[in-house]
């Protein structure tokens, strides 16, 4: 299981978030909460909005608590939109190209979940991207190829659509193969000025999603980054959430 | 444009090769020959054949000149059969999926050269990849899809001619795509039993390829290792060098 | 808290105690058992004893679950005596430099444990180290200072009196300087032909430590890498055990 | 050889300098330039002024023209103020902490050249670096030593003095050990606000040093990264360039 954090704002240092906070995504990274065993140390990013459209990149195969270049970039950049992801790997290799969140223009997605199956239904989820866009198919990822997907969904045009068409298709292709697991998807999206995020599953049993609204801005996450459990909202299953740059986050039946 | 070799015979460590001559691969990674301006600093990697039936793989994305595990490993490991492959990366990213030599069973496949037009034909030369092969596909590059497509084409049962079928279909898959540019392709493939070496291109300027026979066994490589001119054998273009366990080298025509 | 593993006795494959068992080294490094709530992820190390004097190694600041590399070497080299290491850093970077075992010349040499106030006392430990050895020092740790600081005591005549007189000697710096931390100390050494393995501290807490004899031969480690806790003997405290290349080990007190 | 750049004046984008000109030092890392046979290819590192008094600090092992990662930052981070460096290693180790430009606190430090006879007198030489200081002595490379032991030679108070008292210490050790090699040190230093740079050596063949200024501000950099040959002007052998936030350089003899 992964964990993430999106935040969109007043323009604040990454690391407020991602470092700062007792339970940061970096301190959650190597001291796994109360019932959650797995360790996040297989690669981490962080994405973020600066002055162009297109976001800022780090990805990186170490883990995230011991990364020096990690703990200063987000201590120097100060963002108003910006998306970070530890990652524990399910079958897929340790690399670069493998870490969220994922860049295509001006998009980044990240996800917490998996495609039940996915090894023996990767080809046709990649059949879903189109030709333009599968050059961008830089790793093995299930998350990889459900964005690249979404992309040719119609993503500019109508976000939680294209990502609920997609899902759709995914799931289509998971009964053909006959497979039995689940399709577990909790994620984030953002095309650098909206934020969206999605929490569905085919079992009822999605990974979790919170949010939290404050003085500066909207924080959305997988799990808390505090103890302060009073100021999280969980996001429902099946539901997408959906902010403007400075509205209020909007919930909705997702899927 | 990179740089690899091949060894056979009686086991040797395979630093004897790889780091010792004054042309070493480890050499050339960092100092480009006369007239070949390229630095083969995107990632490396060994494979070599011990008790077991499949390959051992080391593949590490720093320069191979300054990597010390690669110079232990190579110091230490004696092989009757290795490969050895120092990478100028075309275009892909330099993580380890992408690192030569790839190993599926008991194959292990390296490669200097370029499919022409490969970014827009990469899906169709993927499509050749059968089902049940395609989850091995962890990287981005040619080689690889090459390598996978020619299982499928009987690398097992006739490793020759399964790799000239593999080309003649990616040639194919050129032409339909109207790609001008040319296919070059010299490579090396071994079962760990017999070794084989592929020169060819689809503009009569395949990369160069040489073998020498000495005392120890056969060596074939990419360009000399030392500075002894006489005792090398340039593989002339479209050809294919063959040779078992013990026997001489026999070149066929190839392509 | 690191963990670490020793073999000696008839040559085995490195991954058949480091990678195979439920409770390898490996999977310690990434499910911590109960009670230890550390993750081994801050760097691996591998040593281990082939045709040559000195040991290979294999080093890597990437946590050892999820390095390709470290499972293909230790599943195809085998080995008389290895050592093997997974680092959880108590304040060091994690550099390969920091990463254990440490070699040098014939020596192998790996640590768990810790000197207190080290960071106060880091130069005057260093001031222990010769200078035609000092050189070798690339990296900050505290064991790599132990041991090069025991070399020039005598590692290479009296291997364990030279270890019990770099800790008096330690001890000494951190009584000095009014440290008030302990220091504990178990390691392991060896020097291509004896293997021998201390467990000392200041405080009566050292590390724990456990050997198992076998068909095969000695294995030394940190914790026991399986659930038959009746193999395993647990090394008391203020204790040291020696073990040449076919008998049994011996246990002495120390410190 | 190393070589690096160094920017004060107008905030641009860092990639403006290090990325995007013909011959930028991404560009010069792979392409060795005439004369000058040597590949960077081990390590880089980028420091940059923000909005604290500390910089930020992108360090990496790999080479700099294939890190998808710095192309991002230096994209994105706007700067007044920054370093980048690309190593070609003298005979330390390829180490994050062996990575130009080192900090501490609000200085960045960065070098080409070379003590002669480093590694029989590197212990000689951290021995000017006070205990206070020592902690900051992160990896093994002579440029570390010599900013540290700067540091305590009154960096703070008279830059310019306090490098040319190190680097008479350094001299000293050299002759008290029969040194012969040469001292070559061309370097670049700065506390966030002003900018000094330093050409000096023991056998007046100081690696060079170049600057430029234009609308934007002030370059510096071991070797022009145009080919406008009239812009650039070469700063003399031991001469130091000294710059405040907005005014011009001043040359001074130096050492």
């Amino acid at each position: 299981m992964c964990r993430f954090l999106a935040y969109q704002g007043r323009p604040i240092f990454i690391a407020d978030l991602v470092a700062a906070p007792c339970r940061s995504l970096i301190h959650q990274s190597l001291h796994a909460s109360e019932g959650k065993t797995e360790t996040n140390g297989d690669g981490f990013g962080v994405g973020w909005y600066g002055e162009r459209a297109e976001p800022g990149l780090y990805r990186e195969v170490r883990p995230a608590w011991s990364d020096e270049n990690l703990r200063s970039v987000t201590e120097q950049v100060r963002s108003r939109l910006f998306f970070a992801h530890v990652r524990a790997a399910t079958g897929t290799a340790t690399t670069r190209a493998n870490c969220h969140p994922y860049a295509v223009g001006r998009f980044l997605f990240m996800h917490n979940g998996q495609i039940g199956g996915y090894t023996r239904i990767r080809r046709r989820i990649e059949a879903l991207i189109p030709d333009d866009l599968y050059l961008q198919r830089g790793g093995t990822t299930d998350t990889e190829a459900i964005f690249l997907a979404a992309l040719a969904d119609g993503l500019e045009m109508d976000p939680v659509r294209a990502v609920a068409s997609t899902l759709a298709k995914v799931r289509a292709e998971m009964v053909r193969a006959d497979v039995r697991e689940p399709l577990r998807f909790t994620a984030a999206l953002t095309d650098g000025s909206h934020l969206w995020a999605f929490r569905w599953s085919s079992d009822h049993r999605p990974p979790s999603l919170y949010y939290r609204q404050d003085a500066n801005g909207l924080v959305v996450v997988s799990e808390p980054i505090d103890e302060d459990a009073s100021a999280w909202n969980a996001v429902p299953a099946n539901m997408s959430l959906s902010a403007g740059p400075s509205g209020s986050p909007v919930l909705s039946a997702f899927g």
